[in-house]
């Protein structure tokens, strides 16, 4: 593959986005920038999405063929998403994970748990929605609802939600050791960009289906919000399963980085085409016979 | 919506590609013709798959938010893909289905049946990967297959293959009843395009993974396959759920014909957007204030 520069200034956009180590605290960093960003803005922002669909569905197929050909050690992806509503995790299914082949992806949107989800272990859904072998996985909202709106809202006492974390980082750190690669995004949104996004859910017929009444009610809990993410990028942010803090007031940006951060991260897995499992010479003879 | 021509000449592409009524012979119908198809060939192809992509996005969310607003009584489409190994289900997934948000899609492709599978009816499986509310469900292969490679094998008693024409059928017309749109496409492609693309799959390591050495042996069977479809198409054709043939030689005509097929039969759905289930205005004033 030739040499492209992807990201500006020759950083790779893991390092721009990788949540600092220590104590988190989102409210220092922007929402409205545009780190890496190789080109001039919006108006060419389709251009670098499109720039990176070829180069993700040839890093894709390779991955999808390793999992053809070695299941039980084949390299997978899981992409974690979350954000306060209207943070743009379905824009990004849309417009990034869209540039793949749709047989590679295994997408998984987490909604309240049901009666049997909560009668297991919090992790046990999780579990169960991991991608398969060359698999790429897609977690819309994750494990982390279990610190987030389960914190916010006191859903359990607060010594099971703080037990968490710890399990959350060992349940990541087997997923890791399993061959996964994890890329978890916080889609960092301002409180007044919401605002105008929910509004404008409210200006037609077409948009209606998307608003809920009660994400108002999450909005009134802004700053609980907010300190139970700094709580989860602070304690689970390791150097194998670490945060990436996607500033997300420009759509365009957010979505192109999070195509970027998949393109970076299936690259350095560095996967040959699987060697044949069948004598080449033989079959081209047999075909041509045929 | 405008009124385009999506198709030449002015008939939907569904009456021009549907299998006749009665006996059919697929060895009559013609591989590598493009009926219907608006431009001029393969130079534009690419071109006319993207003006369905955008139109496709639209009817798929009206879908979508109407899965989400009404789930019991939603309307689901189920399209179904059948052909002869290299005859592109793949392929028309990566290309057609592609063009739409994968949130909206779910993908089953059904290998030779598990243990567990065979340990119940041959449609259990089929059932169980049915789309939910609002989703467009594809099929990579399906129940035919249990009337194709079981009856040209032999893998069941003659009596057994032979009553599931009619359980299809009424397998089928449950469905319909229920509210699905089932696309059922037989992708037709000619011994001699199987050939060539089977050896384009022995020309590098980038292709070697798509090929099995055990397509030849299904090859060597190919008039028993072509009497088996026949048989299928024949007694599986209602007018509820009939058989579309789409000519597969040529890939950039397949591919925009099942995207075709699919806009058309969504189109169909005249889905409205969903009423809004709160009071907009009241909403409005709520977001303003927050």
């Amino acid at each position: 593959m030739a040499k492209t520069a992807y990201v500006k200034g020759g950083k790779p956009l893991s390092q721009l986005l990788r949540a600092p180590s220590g104590a988190v605290d989102i409210r220092s960093i922007p929402t409205d920038a545009s780190p890496g960003y190789p080109g001039r803005g919006k108006s060419d922002a389709e251009a670098s999405r499109l720039v990176l669909a070829s180069v993700l569905g040839d890093l894709q197929e390779r991955m999808y063929a390793d999992g053809k050909a070695k299941p039980e050690t084949a390299k997978r992806v899981l992409l974690i998403l979350q954000g306060m509503d209207t943070s743009g995790k379905g824009g990004i299914i849309r417009h990034a994970i869209g540039l793949v082949d749709p047989q590679g992806i295994q997408i998984k949107a987490f909604k309240a748990p049901t009666a049997e989800e909560r009668a297991h272990d919090f992790l046990w859904r999780i579990t169960n929605a991991l991608p398969g072998p060359g698999m790429i996985g897609i977690f819309d909202r994750s494990q982390y609802e279990d610190v987030l709106i389960v914190r916010v809202e006191q859903l359990v006492p607060q010594d099971v939600w703080e037990a968490r974390y710890d399990q959350i980082n060992a349940w990541e750190a087997a997923r890791v050791a399993e061959g996964y690669t994890l890329i978890k995004c916080f889609l960092h949104v301002s409180k007044e960009e919401q605002k105008k996004r929910l509004a404008a859910r409210l200006v037609g017929p077409d948009k209606y289906w998307k608003y809920n009444p009660g994400d108002l009610d999450s909005r009134a809990k802004w700053d609980a919000y907010e300190d139970a993410y700094n709580a989860a990028l602070t304690r689970c942010n390791p150097d194998a399963a670490p945060w990436y803090v996607i500033p997300a007031d420009k759509k365009w940006y957010r979505d192109w980085a999070v195509a970027e951060l998949l393109r970076e991260k299936m690259a350095e897995l560095n996967l040959d085409w699987p060697a044949p499992t069948f004598d080449v010479e033989a079959e081209r003879a047999r075909v041509a016979a045929s």
